[in-house]
């Protein structure tokens, strides 16, 4: 087994490198990149839906739709209104790499851009050790799966630096509680930035758009 | 990355060796496994409680609750009645694989027991890559996690025998359609045999817990 440790080192760190690149590339043409992470079926998408409504006749956005199978969330974030909408496949493998994302990037007119946000694969666990070369993680997390999750996938709530809890609208249907998955996110990360929101109903949806402009007008003015 | 490929399937490989072992080993003492897979919070730990409840007196069970962090699951299920209940806190790791299952099952009397079952990481990719040596996998999908899963990630869906379809009384708090989450999981293995239940009502439970009687008596008296 040492063999493989040290080759996911190996890995990691020529992932680090590639990410850490792209970070600068995205910095020096004042793109606000996020990584939108979560399990299967949180919500991701809807969300993305939701913010093109909100920000594209605000601002240049690009998206990236990660997916193991199907090109299906690439056509919906399109049918939504994304106009630079590019998927991945990644034909099995769990998470993106910088390498991935890389490729999409030397696709684009940055200079024609103002936000790239990045739909991850679904899973918890391993797209949290690979940096994409994002300012933030913003992680997903429905009413639906538990209270209990930040404790149960530490590593991905570590690294995120935001936490959107949606499907508020479902509520009540569960033995979800608020107080409690937010104080479980907080025991793993103090600096969790929240959002309670449903992309169904729309409610919460406001702040989460105001602040993502905000991000992204800060990190255009830099 | 031929090197990280290379290694992946070395690792596969040895992991595949040990599971036929531990295969084997499991069908000498007439003991019917089950690997449960799915995404975080679609309601393997709940399902588990209630098949406890309904099949201990009839059988021995023992349960393996395999998480990244907590021994949460593994609480809940003594708390449910598990007799035989062990925890594997994988530390990072997205899946349990062979060693992790036979490191507890060396610690089993075998002789004394009917059913193993084993609840996996939650995480709808990697565990399908890996041989437990169970007799089937058995994927939850929740009804709030989208009718599309089947799709995005087929791997999971091609490599299990059974399909529980749970939160049932959540039908109608979103799009997901019985009809097509059942037609996208056929379209990817026409052999999956389906169950629709709610853990939280105890609809549907009941012939679930038949099924998984029928197969235990099955695997006992050959």
């Amino acid at each position: 087994m040492m063999d493989k440790i040290a080759i996911e080192k190996k890995v990691l760190s020529e992932n680090d490198k590639l990410a850490g690149s792209l970070r600068e590339r995205l910095t020096a043409h004042r793109i606000l990149c996020l990584n939108l992470v979560s399990s299967p079926g949180s919500g991701k998408t809807s969300l993305l839906e939701k913010t093109i409504a909100a920000l594209n006749s605000e601002f240049r956005i690009a998206l990236i739709a990660g997916d193991v199978q199907t090109e299906n969330d690439a056509r919906r974030l399109k049918r939504a209104g994304g106009k630079v909408v590019f998927p991945i496949v990644t034909g099995g493998r769990c998470h993106l790499d910088a390498r991935m994302v890389t490729s999409i990037t030397d696709q684009l007119s940055l200079d024609d851009l103002d936000i790239l946000l990045v739909e991850n694969v679904g899973n918890l666990v391993c797209p949290s050790s690979y940096d994409l070369g994002e300012d933030m993680k913003v992680v997903l997390i429905s009413t639906t799966e538990g209270d209990d999750k930040p404790l149960k996938y530490p590593g991905m709530f570590l690294r995120s630096s935001v936490m959107v809890i949606n499907k508020i609208d479902l509520l009540g249907s569960s033995d979800f509680d608020m107080a409690t998955v937010k104080q479980n996110a907080r025991s793993i990360n103090g600096q969790l930035i929240m959002f309670e929101l449903s992309c169904r109903t729309g409610a919460g949806l406001a702040p989460w758009n105001q602040w993502l402009g905000e991000q992204a007008k800060r990190k255009r003015s830099r």
